[in-house]
């Protein structure tokens, strides 16, 4: 947990990002226009490498251990503006541009549910985009 | 990685929260007002519990193995104005009114290192606040 100390190198956020024992650091996707968080997903050295070398956030599923570019499937592409990383290098953050759901129950953001001081959940009533 | 099903009964976050194999999740500091993301943790049972009790932001500390809430020894307390939870409760998102610096480094966000499509790491300059 020390802080990491960038010198502008090509190619060193490989080694500066802190990669835990599974090869994965937590990759959050932020719209950059709103700031909503949209999801929090994970990613691995090649899904950091293929969002930085298409622009199109990619993520390391550990359900189906594969390479995950979002939208391959849905249509709902994230295109990165911006990868940030943290102090300590144990998060990337992507900013996007992504007008369709982030969500895959087709909200616009996954944290769709609110916590209450009592422990109770509530869920965000759908909205019509 | 199923999607939970909140009731809106008391206590019920502790069940549909996904708790990893360590008791923690993925818990993001993110400032209400302004949408930037700060900080990026980890929250366990009793962290979480003590956020909603007392309305400032609770983390677990993997490093000093304890309880943390931010701002205890640097006065920067994160006073959260609501707490969400995404769709399948892996992660934590705390909404925090925190005009102090969420970085140790005394930056406002974390977050402060761009990587450059080269792979290249680049940090902001330190604004005054």
């Amino acid at each position: 947990m020390s802080d990491i100390a960038p010198s502008g190198t090509p190619g060193e956020v490989d080694r500066l990002v802190q990669w835990n024992e599974q090869g994965l650091v937590t990759a959050i996707a932020q719209d950059k226009a709103t700031g909503d968080v949209l999801m929090v997903a994970w990613a691995n050295r090649e899904a950091l490498a293929k969002t930085l070398a298409t622009g199109k956030a990619t993520y390391w599923s550990r359900s189906r251990k594969k390479l995950w570019t979002k939208g391959e499937e849905s249509g709902y592409v994230q295109l990165v503006l911006e990868v940030r990383t943290d102090c300590d290098g144990d998060a990337l953050l992507y900013l996007v541009d992504a007008p369709g759901p982030a969500c895959h129950q087709l909200r616009r953001s996954c944290f769709s549910h609110r916590v209450d001081r009592d422990g109770s959940v509530h869920t965000d009533r759908p909205t019509i985009a």
